[in-house]
C-alpha cells in the first residue's frame, strides 16, 4: 500500500503537453513539489511533458515503474493495464471514468481490465478517482490541480488522514485547513472502489504516521471488511456518509457506482466498529483538532467559562441536547473561583461578565480543571484583550497537565475566529455548536476504547450495540 | 417608541471624564457618529464629556430633553428617574444593572423607579440593558463601545432590525453582517424589560422600515401579548430562545432575570403566531439574506445544481431532512437541460461535473425555473472561474423574474465563501445546511402568510396549530 504514496518511479499515463490534458497536470504538479521519485509521460507521441521523459508505452521505459497513474479513454484502459502486468508493475492508480458507473459498455471494460490485476497480481486504486496525496513527501496525483491557485501551507504536512469518495470533497478539506491548527497527512480518493477500498486503507493508516482517520463515503460495498479493519484500530476513525434518505441514497448513485445502502445499518456496524458518524461535511475537517490537540474527553460533566451570559444558556443547551452535562459545581470549587475577582455568577455557568485579566483566567481554569466534579471545560470567552488570547494559549497546555480537554468557541463573526485560530494556533471551533460537538465526539472515542479494553479483558470481541456510546453522542 | 431611536435631545446620567466612566463611551460614541441631536451630560461636577456640555442635574439643563439614558450606580436610579419626571422627560433608558435580577434588595429599587415612572407617565427601556441602535441616523447609546475597533461599514445601514435580550449577541450579530449582503436598521437591546418588551418593539418595527425582525430571547413574560403583537405582522419574525433544556434556562435566569419559560409552550406560541423559531444563534444574522434578496419559495420542490456530484447527495439528503422535496424533472425538462452542453447528469441533482461556462449556467437555471415541475433551486456551483460568478449575480435576477427564491452554497472552504459574498455581494449561505435551511424558513413564511389570508377571508382569527408550517420546517 505504501507504493501508493510513496513511489519510487511512476509512469503517468496519458498525459500529453495537449491544451487541457488532464493527465499532463500530474506531472506538472509533481515537478512543481519537487518530488523526488522518477516520474515518466506516457503518451502516442511519447513526448515530454513538463520535463518528465515521455514514451510511447509502459514498456519502453528504462527503469524499473513502482507506480502507474493513469488517465485516459476508458476504452484505452484494459490494454495499458495489460501492458503495466509485462512491465511488472504492481500499483495501478485509474483515474479514468467510464467503467461500473457508466452502464453496461463500462461494466464490460471494468471486467476486461479486472482480469488482467488478477493475472498479474496488481493492486488497483479507482477507477473514476484522484489517486493520492502525501503531504510529506509531496507526491500528488489529483488531477487539474493548479498549485498556482492554492498557495503555500495548502498541503502543508499534518497527521490527518482522509479516505474519500469525491475529488470535491478532497478539496474543500484541503482547503479549510489553510486556517486551521491542524493539517492533513496523506488523502486517497477511492473513486469506484473495484479492488483497493476503504478497510484497506484504514488498515495502512492505522500502522503509518496517522493521528486521525476521516472518511465521506457514498456507499460501502463490504460491511464487514469495513468493521473488521475499524475494529482493529484505537485511532479515532471519523466517517461522513451520503445516503441518509433514499433521495440522497439516489444521487450518491449517479455519482460513483454505489449500491444504496440501508443507512440503519451503517449506523449500526459505525457503533459498533467505533466510527464516529459525523452530522454534518463541515465536522470532517473541523472535529480532528479536537483529538490532535487535547486529551480525550473521559466523563461528561462539563463546565462553561463566558464573558457573555446568553452564551451561558446557550452552550447549556447545547451540552444537554448532546448528552453532556453541566457539572454542578460544589460550595468549595464555587468559593474558590469567586476568590478569582468578581464575578458575574460563581455557578456553572461561570460568568466573568466584561472581565478580561489574563490571571483571573488562568485561575478559573485551574480551579475547574483541577476539581473532581468537572471532567471537561467548554470557554467562551470574549478576545478583545490580547491578555485572554495568551490565557488561552496557556489552556491548552492546562488541558494536557490535567488531562481534561477544553473546546473553545469564541462568540465573534465567524472572520475573526479564523483570524485569531490561524494567528495564535489555538484550537477555536467556529460557532458554538461545533465546540459542544467536539465535546461529545471526543467523549464517544473515548467510551469506545474503553469498551474495547474491557472486552479485550474479557477475551471476547466488541458486539454489543454500545450503550455508552450511544447517549454520548445524544442519538 | 420612536425617540428611543430618534431623539432631538438625549441626557446621558453617569457619563464623565473619569478613567473606564461607561456612560462615557456613549457620548465618545454618538460625536464619533455625528449624531445629528443634542447630547447633554450629567455628573456630580457638572463637567462636559467629549464635548457634551455637562449639568448636575437634569433639571439644570436648558433645554427640553427627549430621552434620558441613565447608567450609574442602580441606588441612585430612582431618585434621577423621579427628576426626568419633574423635567418633562418622556423615554427612559436603564442601562444599570443591580434591579430584579440582584435579588431582594435590587427589587425594592425596581419598584421603587417603578413608582415614579407610572406617576409621570414615561416609558422605560431596561434595566441591565444597552439600548438602541439606529443604524441611519447614527444614533446609538450603547456602552463600552469603542468605533475604532470595528472600522468602517460595521453599523452600515440596512432593514433587519433586532430585538435582544444580550448585548454580547448584538455585537456578534451586527460584526457578522461585515461580510454579508444584507445590514442592520435598528437594535434594540431589552434587558430586564421592566416596561417596554418585544412586543411593542415588533408593533414599532411593524411600521417602518424594516424588512425583517430578529428576536433574542432568554424569556417571555406575556406571551399573549407577544401572540397578538406578532399575528399582525407580514414581515418575517425570525426568534431564538435559549432554555429549550432546564439547564438553559437555568443559565438564562441567571443572566436576565426571567422565568424559566415552558419551551413546548414557547414553541407552540411562535407556529400559531407566525414566528419562525431559529434553531442556531448564527442563523438570527444568516437567515435574513434569504428574505431580503430573494421571493418567498411557494412550493417544496428543490432543484439541485452542482458541479461536484458529493454535494447533489449531501444537498439530497438535507432537503428531504428538511420537509422539502428534490423536484422530479419532467422527460421535457431532462431533455431541454441536454442541449446545455456536457452534462454529468441532467436529472435532479443536475450535474455539470467540471463544466463551468457561464451561459451553461444560464441555460440551466433558466430552464429549471421556468418549469412548472420546480419551485426552488439550491445550487452549488464551483467557482473556480469568474465567469460562474458572473452567472449567480444573474441568477439573483433571474429568482425575481420568475418569483422563485434559490439558496446558495459554494463548496469551498468558509473563508472564500466570505471574501465572495462581500466582493459580488451575492446571498451565498456558508454551508450546505444553511442554504436548506433557508429554502424551509422560507417556505415556512410563505405558508404561514397563505394561512393568514385564508383565515382573513374566512373573517376568522388564526388559531390552529399550523399543519403546514410544521411540516415546512420538518419538525
Amino acid at each position: 500500500m505504501e507504493t501508493f504514496f510513496n513511489p519510487q518511479s511512476v509512469a503517468v499515463v496519458g498525459a500529453s503537453n495537449t491544451l487541457f490534458n488532464l493527465a499532463g497536470t500530474i506531472c506538472n504538479l509533481l515537478k512543481h513539489n519537487n518530488y523526488h521519485g522518477r516520474v515518466y509521460a506516457v503518451n502516442r507521441k511519447g513526448e515530454s511533458v513538463h520535463g518528465c521523459p515521455g514514451y510511447t508505452s509502459v514498456l519502453d521505459i528504462p527503469d524499473t515503474v513502482d507506480l502507474a497513474v493513469l488517465l485516459l479513454s476508458a476504452q484505452h484502459v484494459p490494454q495499458i493495464v495489460s501492458d503495466c502486468g509485462k512491465k511488472g508493475i504492481k500499483n495501478i492508480i485509474i483515474e479514468s471514468a467510464g467503467f461500473s458507473e457508466a452502464g453496461e459498455e463500462g461494466l464490460k471494460l471494468q471486467s476486461e481490465m479486472e482480469g488482467y490485476l488478477r493475472q498479474y497480481g496488481m493492486r488497483l486504486l479507482g477507477p473514476n478517482c484522484l489517486g493520492t496525496l502525501n503531504t510529506h513527501n509531496g507526491f500528488c496525483c489529483f488531477y487539474g490541480f493548479v498549485p498556482e491557485k492554492y498557495g503555500d501551507g495548502f498541503i502543508a504536512p499534518g497527521t490527518i488522514s482522509y479516505i474519500i469518495q469525491s475529488g470535491g470533497i478532497g478539496v474543500l478539506v484541503l482547503d479549510s485547513f489553510h486556517k486551521d491548527v491542524c493539517k492533513v497527512n496523506k488523502m486517497v480518493s477511492i473513486g469506484n472502489k473495484s479492488d483497493v477500498d476503504e478497510a484497506d486503507l484504514i488498515d495502512y493508516f492505522n500502522r503509518d504516521n496517522t493521528e486521525v482517520i476521516g472518511m465521506y463515503l457514498e456507499n460501502v460495498r463490504n460491511g464487514s471488511k469495513l468493521m473488521e479493519a475499524a475494529k482493529k484500530v484505537k485511532k479515532p476513525i471519523l466517517a461522513f456518509k451520503v445516503g441518509r434518505t433514499s433521495e440522497g441514497s439516489k444521487a450518491a448513485m449517479s455519482h460513483t457506482a454505489g449500491m444504496a445502502n440501508n443507512d440503519v445499518i451503517f449506523d449500526s456496524a459505525c457503533r459498533q466498529s467505533g466510527i464516529i458518524r459525523l452530522k454534518s461535511i463541515s465536522e470532517l475537517h473541523s472535529m480532528p483538532k479536537m483529538f490532535t490537540t487535547m486529551p480525550l474527553l473521559r466523563g461528561n460533566r462539563i463546565a462553561v467559562i463566558t464573558n457573555s451570559g446568553a452564551f451561558g444558556g446557550i452552550a447549556a443547551d447545547l451540552l444537554v441536547e448532546a448528552g453532556l452535562e453541566m457539572a454542578v459545581l460544589s460550595d468549595d470549587t464555587q468559593a474558590r473561583l469567586a476568590k478569582t475577582g468578581q464575578l458575574f455568577n460563581a455557578k456553572n455557568p461561570v460568568d466573568l461578565g466584561p472581565a478580561m485579566a489574563k490571571q483571573m483566567f488562568l485561575d478559573i481554569f485551574e480551579i475547574l480543571l483541577s476539581c473532581d466534579e468537572v471532567d471537561g471545560l467548554l470557554p467562551v470567552p470574549n478576545v478583545w484583550q490580547d491578555a485572554v488570547l495568551e490565557a488561552i494559549i496557556e489552556l491548552v497546555k492546562m488541558c494536557r497537565h490535567y488531562d481534561k480537554p477544553a473546546a473553545l468557541y469564541i462568540p465573534n463573526a465567524i472572520e475573526k475566529i479564523l483570524g485569531i485560530r490561524a494567528k495564535y494556533q489555538i484550537p477555536v471551533f467556529e460557532s458554538p455548536e461545533e465546540a459542544t460537538r467536539a465535546l461529545a465526539v471526543s467523549h464517544q472515542q473515548h467510551n469506545y476504547l474503553l469498551k474495547k479494553e474491557r472486552y479485550a479483558y474479557e477475551g471476547n470481541h466488541i458486539q454489543s450495540s454500545g450503550k455508552e456510546t450511544e447517549s454520548a453522542v445524544g442519538v
